[in-house]
């Protein structure tokens, strides 16, 4: 096992009825809020009304209309308020948009220039407001991590900020929030979720038997759960499983003794950032591409582990167990409804080695992953989900 | 799954080496520390002496030869000196024992009785220092939770301390301290560990799925690791998941969406309070018997989940399925040369009622746990692993 360090201070209170817990809690930080959410959904569900009442005594003002991609321009209005107004917390309501899009305006709150350089040079965060969550979406693990992904529309960029000073000090995590998700989001969110563990998983390291194992128990969870949350929204023992999954697959459990870098993600980064598809949606196409395309002698052990301890396949030849274990998992991804190629998703081959060469600058990709891709790889993967 | 709350903010820094890391987090908290540790081993390894140069700018009192079962005597002497020194921060060196003893001082230095009242009645313990760790047995995963099981040999009585205030601010955990362990402590520390697992993964409730495949992970990395570890003392893979095991195996993570009261640490817990047996040589001797006892219609699909999952037994018949698991656990327990027998490490029949009346007084054994067990069934758990 490789050398690490684990300390995720986040104040997890997860289950029915827990956004009670917020009038104590968030008073320990002050009395102004900024609250940050999406659409309009927390205003249809009722859990917007419910807050409000909730937080009768304190001073609360909105930064509103987080897209499903955080912006940077929201995030620079949301900056902009917590300087005006002294914010003393920041209430992310949502999924992994709103707590990203927090996490940066939170350290933008403390920084004289641009939010967005703070994407760009993480040493540049020293401070940052404490951040509070509800949970309504679980996919990114942000509820529990110290990361974020910020677009800058600008220039076509993804890019991934992280300091030790952006776990949420708090995240309420209510499984019922879950039963009104769209089914759409239910399974993208599954498939953001399998893929950080994948990403996890398919590492060099197989000294980290622990880690492969717990990051086993996770997958299984998904694959066994996130079926019957789609056929029954409301069904609490599939929507709890799934939305701890979410908190579990990323919260840095599943990475110590491991580490490396990730391959699935940085490609994807770079189709949302291009066309704004939805994240999971991404992953659901490029993953089982990229699995076809790195198998091979050097990596066929993993995928038999992988067919074994996740799938239950019992296959003596290698690459037979291995390419069952791709299948399924592309079976998986359609079976919840998810596009598999780029053509569903309006995506031709025009920006692929515009892409590609990009995904190579911004990642590790090319020399820390588990299979090292330079960007003619990374275009034929493009090209293999293209129809 | 039952609601819960997961909080656990002790930063862990796993791996060869991490304890150069002492004098800068150390110093956070001033200069004087408290160095507790247990008998003379970490004299003999060289560990002392390196602790001592790390931090040669710090002042250093020391409270030695904390026992096995941690007593109340020890910590009142650790009291006295956090009070009469005004210490900053304890350094706990060792394993459960030495942890345990610092959390009861790190409390009482605060409290005007006597330390013993903190584990009588928890709601007094309102302050504490902050505790670092230097781990060097893995078994009891103090290293990450709020726990402590302190004896009062005046009284026979052996007991539980609990507060979220008492969580490790930070534990060192370097595999290859683990090393020159006797050949019965790794024994022993894995059985403790399982035996924490097995507590949380025998409870009612089916609906936490992620949980019992989190559980079963761990499990299996204990089965796998410990007779590598027995063979091989300084096969570092072996020694360093044994080790993360022990802190997943209790730092709350295994028992969220779960609950309930243990069965076999009350049992053990009255062995060694009355004849000072190793925590981890009690358990292996009264969890298989305890499995057999409360084997049946009510109890056996949970056996079956371990029996699959765990051992990888595929048997049809569910008691067929279950027998063999706990005949497997108790040739796992005996192939780590633990005993198997309250003869063999010199416990006769003459306190077995007492013990069990103890046992349903001072836990949850009698109507909040897996299988609820009155004075006149331990008796019988006792009798049953007498010869």
């Amino acid at each position: 096992m490789n050398n690490f360090t684990f300390h995720v201070p986040t104040d997890i209170r997860f289950g029915k009825g827990q956004v009670e817990c917020l009038p104590a809690e968030l008073s320990k930080y002050g009395k102004k809020i900024l609250l940050v959410y999406g659409g309009g959904s927390i205003k249809r569900t009722g859990l917007y009304d419910t807050l409000v009442s909730l937080l009768k005594d304190f001073e609360i003002f909105e930064l509103a209309g987080i897209e499903p991609n955080p912006k940077i321009t929201s995030v620079r209005k949301g900056v902009e308020i917590c300087k005006a107004e002294k914010i003393d917390v920041i209430l992310a309501v949502g999924g992994g948009s709103c707590i990203d899009a927090s996490k940066n305006i939170a350290c933008g709150a403390f920084y004289d220039g641009d939010p967005w350089d703070l994407v760009l040079d993480k040493t540049k965060v020293t401070k940052a407001l404490p951040i509070a969550v509800v949970l309504t979406i679980c996919a990114t693990g942000s509820e529990m991590n110290s990361g974020a992904v910020i677009s800058n529309e600008e220039t076509n960029e993804k890019r991934e900020l992280a300091s030790d000073l952006l776990y949420p000090a708090l995240s309420v995590c209510d499984p019922t929030y879950l039963y009104t998700l769209p089914e759409k989001q239910t399974a993208a969110g599954s498939a953001d979720i399998l893929s950080h563990v994948l990403e996890q998983y398919f590492q060099p390291n197989d000294e980290a038997f622990i880690t492969d194992k717990l990051s086993e128990g996770v997958m299984q969870t998904v694959i066994k759960y996130c079926p019957i949350a789609l056929k029954e929204p409301e069904n609490y023992e599939a929507r709890s499983n799934l939305m701890w999954a979410s908190t579990v697959g990323l919260n840095h459990l599943l990475t110590v003794g491991k580490g490396g870098a990730w391959s699935c993600h940085p490609m994807e980064h770079e189709l949302s950032a291009y066309y704004d598809i939805t994240h999971g949606v991404g992953l659901a196409i490029v993953t089982p591409a990229w699995m076809r395309y790195i198998l091979c002698d050097k990596t066929v052990d993993r995928f038999v582990k992988y067919a074994e301890n996740v799938w239950d396949i019992k296959e003596e030849d290698p690459y037979k167990a291995a390419n069952l274990a791709i299948e399924k998992t592309a079976e998986f991804f359609k079976a919840c409804g998810l596009p598999s190629t780029l053509k569903e998703v309006g995506i031709g081959s025009e920006k692929f080695e515009e892409m590609a060469k990009e995904a190579v600058r911004v990642s590790g990709i090319s020399n820390r992953s588990f299979f090292h891709l330079q960007s003619g790889d990374i275009v034929k993967i493009f090209e293999s989900c293209e129809n």
